[in-house]
């Protein structure tokens, strides 16, 4: 099944539209590249609504929030929704300022996501209006572990529910959950903590994986998140001794360019719950 | 004659001043340092007005556009034009939103550009007033062919003797035109278009170029466009199949520093039309 | 001594706020991950001082310095001042324009700073109100020698003793002072030139270093300007005569990734003065 959602993003390659910030931008560009798909980046009100209009899919991604793009992600998001765009939110540091937990409870009422994707502690600042984020990491005392993983399952469960939403919390093991089925992944590498914006990248992926697959966006974030895992274990293998995180960044971009369907059917770890 | 025009550039190190996205402005950046100029960003109004008096070229670049930043636009190209320092525009996206297709009009009217850079369809739109820009890509139905080469050349020509600039129309086949002769470029690679921001590192290269021989803009545009594209081709030799997009961003930007005059002299592939 | 700074670094991880500019926002972020901190970005007024309570340490940047973002600078600085963090500047481009020179000088009334790092025009802008800085580097008449460089260390005394602050001017011989001793360092490579912003990275270094080790500041300071130009070497080392400076960014960033404290400690060279 991945497979072929992965054959789509490559054969569509959905225009992504991506209001984010200016940290990790780059990053997200190149890897919407490197999976089969086309970004642009446009975060003016007056252009974004209308850049928008010409893409399949929005990202609205919340770190470096400002005031000048803030009615941006509303009016973009809102323009994504009526003409049925996906429309995926990251909810970089929600928890961690007034600001950003405000404007990301804010969206939440005013625009329909498809998919929610950030670390536990993100995520729970959405589901319960605050939050314990360590700056953009998630809280110690909130990670999902083997041990608490049915509680999270029925957490994200319960928020998808709530929203209409699929909810992607992404740790050591990532939680994709809708209403009723949760993938739980087991992809991925410690090390991709290492880099600055592999979340980020990872929401603009699934905005790709979402635009390209319309009819089942639960099972294409579950595979935007099993590739981009994938990918964390594949550039892993690449890595010398005198290489780090800068270089494993490019190794990840790289492999994704690389990922053929078949190896991402492969390789996908996943369990439902 | 390429030999000696990017000897200039790394005998006078040009300080190139940059209004531009934040997309791709750590790679024009580095771009620029690889071929022996300087690179300073600076697009506040107040700011931008007084770096524009110290550097020796400026370039425009409207990727992620916004209203703090046109004023800085529209203010450092006046400034370089009473400097009598080059202006290079990239008008990245005019023809995918109003905002851009205005803003880069308006600018036209008001700045004299030493030579503009982008892709058919966004030279198109400055030319006819309205375009069909697919995002930051051409369109499919404009893109330069063999077929329709003669009428690309004569439409760039046109625009040029019309503007008093150098026109360069990136993309499979490369034109750099003045109202009189046309450079037709045949360096470059396929797998350039995706990598982020290959076209504003090439406007920002063509600044640094154009920079350094004030009295051959059109072989200096052709040069940087030359210069760009056989580091496509040296860096798509070192590919591995391990590599991607990421990696031979990288390469690219390798490339550029290592390149000498000689091997742009003897790797540039172009007739005259 | 360097050796157990920089194990406070890697065992402390601390979360460091940047309000930067947005050229080198990403090598900033990945080189605070490769020395073992954490780096936070906001730079809205609202958002800047809530994060800085949040962080341990705080690093304001003045590249790409623009209207929106000057009062986050002033307030997050005097908020992490209140809460004993402590705050490094990088004056970038200081003596190049009026509204880099005057903010500078502002912040310097206004905030108390820790560290000033910057090249020897930007500092001497700073120390005399008024500089010769070259876009973003140091003016030639400006730089440190060994014929000069007593000069230097007590004009980098001076300066230190008249704001309380440790002064880091950095070029071909580093000058890490207080107002009694000076480190005068002489690692790094001239290639590190050749990238943009490895000066933004080590500011943001040293604020890593100098909030993991509160009670030494001057040896934290010192210890970062070794790390940063010894990783400048071990990188240098591992270039082939294809890389050029694109590929040496991501290797001096896996450098610092790689580096252990015994390394510091044998690879530091500098003496006192």
């Amino acid at each position: 099944m991945f497979a072929e959602i992965f054959e789509n993003v490559r054969r569509k390659s959905p225009l992504v539209h991506n209001i984010t910030n200016y940290v990790t931008v780059n990053d997200c560009a190149n890897m919407l590249l490197a999976c089969g798909g086309s970004p642009i980046m446009a975060d003016e009100l007056e252009d974004a609504v209308e850049i928008t209009a010409v893409c399949g899919g929005l990202t609205i991604n919340i770190g470096t929030l400002n005031q000048r793009t803030i009615p941006a992600m509303f009016a973009a998001g809102k323009r994504a929704n009526e003409l049925g765009h996906p429309v995926v939110l990251d909810p970089v540091g929600a928890g961690a300022s007034a600001l950003r937990t405000k404007t990301a409870l804010d969206l939440l009422k005013e625009v329909e996501f498809t998919v929610m994707r950030g670390n536990i502690s993100e995520i729970k600042t959405l589901a319960l209006g605050n939050g314990t984020t360590k700056g953009v990491d998630a809280g110690i005392e909130d990670r999902v572990t083997e041990e608490n993983l049915d509680e999270a399952v029925s957490f994200a469960k319960d928020f998808a529910r709530r929203t209409g939403a699929v909810i992607a919390v992404t740790g050591a093991i990532d939680i994709v959950a809708d209403g009723e089925r949760a993938f739980c992944i087991r992809n991925g590498r410690p090390e991709m903590a290492s880099i600055t914006g592999t979340g980020c990248q990872l929401s603009a992926l699934t905005a790709a994986f979402v635009t390209a697959n319309p009819d089942r966006t639960l099972e294409a974030a579950a595979a935007a998140v099993c590739a981009m895992g994938l990918c964390g274990e594949i550039a892993n293998k690449r890595m010398t001794e005198l290489d780090g995180n800068s270089s494993y960044r490019n190794y990840i971009i790289d492999a994704m360019y690389r990922l053929t369907p078949a190896a991402l059917e492969k390789g996908a770890k996943y369990e439902m719950r």
